[in-house]
């Protein structure tokens, strides 16, 4: 299993705009949300599984301002490693991605993040581990 | 000059949610910013003024979901303190607050935040002090 | 059974402004959503039952700009009227809301709105009325 | 002078969604926003100028629910028509669009809108015609 890194490009929306005419610091988490969301998607991993993915912390530094233009949105899972994960012995309660938001045609970083999840069961809000939820997601949806 | 804590009363509304029916992670900042503006609002400083407060880096922990209720966003002041801004000597270009989202009636933290600003003049975006700043938003509305 | 009016006030937060610092146009959607929840909450009806009800239609007429305040979002509903409710015979498959956002503590009006919704069977989307909706949504939760 | 139709592509984004999963109410006007934007700039239309467009009134129905996937929002000038604009004689002051949220690859309509704006002076909001604005708007940025 190889999970590589995602793009996503998005246009930025007037309603994102602050009064000073930038992208909103709130907004740049929609938009990093949105970037997770097409990292499932490129690795073939449903939403609304019986293993859900919690948002725990998140790190965001603010390096440009973001005008209104196409921005891309990277995202990679940092931890556990590819390596890790294929290590059956252990097991992972937590994941964390590195995210980025680049403008100007992907040249710049105008948002750096780091985004910890953990995962839990939709039944009972027990804790499940990173497989879990890669072995419930990739399911077929019945 | 004091600097006390604020604490503004917020009404969740249904767009804050999301698929689960709790307030989504980026909302949660809109919550910090009007936090912002409250304690702001609270020692009389003004927006809009010759200095901008720039949002540098959030690192934000997600300790309990939000229901559709009411919260109240807790701002403090962390950096400078009271006593480093008194002191005439030093010169502070970074400015620190510590935020929380409490529900249950105030009595459980659902968020806590550091929240890093920087200041830049209006004009021609240079770097400008906390005390730059606390002087130009303190100056009545010409 | 009388449906009286109903009074939300709530406070503008940042993020809901445009870049020439009023209230942003589909902002103010999300006022008269939280509105007709509250309109819900002061006749005890509940969310989340077997009946939904779906916003078909909204005609909304912005009078004034809203700069940061508190609003007020006034809810009444229009159609069906209560003396047709009352009428055991006729089945009404529309509701009709008027709502107001009202600013200057309470004394303009600066939106002006007409919602329309129609009622759905959570289970197989077939149409429902508007008496199913109230049977429904004032049961108890089981 | 021929104002043509345009088409805007968007991605819906994870915060666009409600409790049940589809666009919400709201989101739909930040779309339609989008789409005029999308409709200026293919006209070379610049924002910012000294006339201001300001959004009167919108009826907007709800055809179809929107679940995650990508939109096209459809904008066209109604009126005045293009006959109207150029006949030198008539003053207009106001201008109405037309416009849909398509979805299901543009096959189906999900939302369909008229938008009404008036014009204002940015410098002292009196009122000012649509070709006041189309004057304004298409003078090279200083």
């Amino acid at each position: 299993m190889r999970l590589e890194e995602s793009f996503l490009t998005l246009r930025v929306r007037p309603n994102d705009l602050d009064s000073l005419g930038h992208v909103n610091n709130a907004t740049a988490l929609e938009y990093l949300e949105a970037g997770r969301w097409a990292w499932m998607e490129q690795h073939a991993l449903r939403r609304g599984g019986n293993v859900i993915a919690v948002t725990m912390r998140i790190e965001i530094d603010y390096r440009r301002e973001i005008a209104p233009q196409e921005v891309v949105v990277r995202t990679v899972l940092q931890e556990p490693t590819a390596e890790e994960l294929e290590d059956g012995d252990a097991v992972h309660y937590r994941a964390r991605f590195h995210q980025q938001i680049l403008v100007d045609s992907g040249r710049q970083v105008a948002v750096d993040a780091q985004v910890q999840a953990a995962f839990v069961s939709a039944a009972d809000r027990s804790l499940c581990s990173v497989q879990d939820f890669l072995a419930t997601a990739r399911k077929p949806a019945s």
